[in-house]
């Protein structure tokens, strides 16, 4: 295992800092119990949106702290749930009395720890559960569909919601409404390592590939041969728009996200195929974003998602938004 | 080799493509010759800052072609050189009248076609060359230092003079200034494959790093062990502060830029280390930039880069930016 980090039972407390520090104009750190709030804490009368999940997917979630999205974040270890106590901590700090939206991806150890807080929180917390990766039903960790880079999505759009006053009803409706509009798949050129284990998580051969992978390295629907970007784009589409089903004409977001480990050089190719696919499919992609925003350590590899867009989730998509890794 | 890519002579074609189809809200792309400008073109009045150079060190330089950084980007072949025409097809289209600076990074080819663009232009084209690297004096493709991503922190501080409205002289003195106070030293842990080699551009041990290696591979001081985060920030900070000699007090600007295969997650982590370095040496830094700017295709590693800051330098990277890779 080559990594730059100190101890391995450092990584997580270290980046966190740094993160911290590097962006001390947007966030707030807390390190035990560990949280990501932005910077000023609780915005009276607001709905607080907070996410959360195991780490080793930034920017994911703490990336998307600030302005327009995110109120808090609860990183857990490296691939692992956080715990109630983080999320408690983090609702906590960020509650403006006008209650509190949990937005958890669909992987039963988050699913578990985050229905504890609310169940402990009481009456003023929603929750939304993203399940957007249409690659396999159920999954090494998770009941039903794995949460994946749609969740960017449901955060943005929401958060523009959450910023212009909506109500916590208002904000989970919306939530859900996104997601079920949301599909994604993601493919594999390499696995990852998990600085705990030390070890590779999976292993490919030096030809293949996989389809469907989920963020932790969980098996997808099928390990095939490498196979060139539109032959690649055009398999995700296909699975993906099987799934959602878009009419023609269809305003679209396309978001291409990258696994951590694959260049932009290569995102942007693939974007371009993604793209040519969606047309000839008389979609179309009226909104787009590319680059790394839900990774999985180095792995190489990428994932598209699309959403369905009407005027109202794109303009809530334009909404101004200021954090670490999103910015218009 | 395992890309997302089709035919590996459509590589950046499709690439640049999907690019401008990406940010067409901000850039317009030409395929033949290849250039990036800012939407809109020329800019009446305005000094036009041109930058270049081999492909596969995304962001870099077309992520920053917009609002107050670059007015036009040429790209050429990964890791070689863009051709004279694609330079002077690039000043042509901003030319706003009031002189075309060329921001090139120190290597042979890049040096050698920007000359002879600019003679072929004639009297209103000045020309600042970087050479922020302080690893080695020379190197495999550069006469003298090499320039890296101290570079970003030229364009993007020029580009806001530029947009204030500095004339030509005073544009091209400024970055020099910038250049002269930008240090910047890199370490990888694996290689990167060009595309159309097809091979590792050079070998690697399963323990061993390389500290000072230029973005192309070249080779740097020295081949180690690997080491801890902690020692490598160290190691860099050292070679960057002998170089520099920041007094204490001296704010400073902090880059920690990923070489494109290392995570966030670890980026953040050097980031912590490189800043408690700066502490220890009674630095400010003032400014941080984190993330994948100056990329050598999916190479794992990082590179620091200082810049000692005054007042005016400061502000001007403070003023707005709005490109594909830089928003503010």
């Amino acid at each position: 295992m080559k990594k730059l980090m100190n101890a391995v039972d450092d990584v997580l407390t270290e980046s966190l800092r740094g993160f911290g520090r590097a962006h001390a104009d947007i966030v707030e750190v807390s390190l035990d119990p560990m949280f990501v709030t932005r910077k000023g804490g609780a915005k009276k009368g607001k709905v607080a949106l907070v996410s959360g999940g195991g780490s080793g997917h930034e920017p994911l979630h703490a990336g998307f702290v600030g302005h327009g999205m995110l109120d808090a974040a609860c990183p857990g270890q490296v691939f692992t749930s956080p715990t109630p106590d983080q999320m408690l901590a983090a609702a906590e700090a960020v509650d403006g009395g006008a209650g509190v939206l949990f937005i958890v991806k669909n992987y039963a150890g988050d699913v578990m720890n985050f229905e504890m807080a609310a169940e402990m929180r009481g009456g003023d917390t929603a929750t939304v559960l993203t399940n957007d990766d249409v690659a396999v039903e159920s999954s090494t960790h998770s009941q039903g569909r794995r949460g994946v880079a749609g969740t960017i999505i449901v955060e943005k759009i929401v958060g523009a919601a959450a910023e212009a006053g909506a109500s916590l009803a208002d904000c989970a409706a919306l939530g859900e409404r996104v997601n079920a509009t949301a599909g994604s798949m993601g493919i594999a050129l390499s696995s990852c390592t998990v600085p705990a284990a030390g070890k590779p998580n999976f292993q490919l051969g030096a030809d293949e590939m996989e389809l469907g992978i989920g963020i932790h390295g969980e098996p997808g629907r099928q390990r095939t041969r490498m196979m060139p970007a539109d032959k690649v784009a055009a398999s995700l589409m296909e699975a993906i728009c099987s799934d959602l089903k878009p009419a023609k004409g269809q305003d679209v977001l396309l978001l291409v996200n990258g696994m951590g480990g694959t260049p932009l050089l290569e995102l942007y190719g693939m974007y371009d195929a993604a793209v040519r696919e969606a047309d000839h499919r008389g979609l179309t992609v009226a909104r787009s974003l590319v680059g790394n925003y839900c990774t999985s350590l180095e792995m190489a590899g990428c994932s598209l998602t699309l959403v369905k867009l009407d005027a109202e989730l794109m303009k809530l998509w334009d909404a101004p938004v200021h954090t670490a890794a999103l910015r218009w």
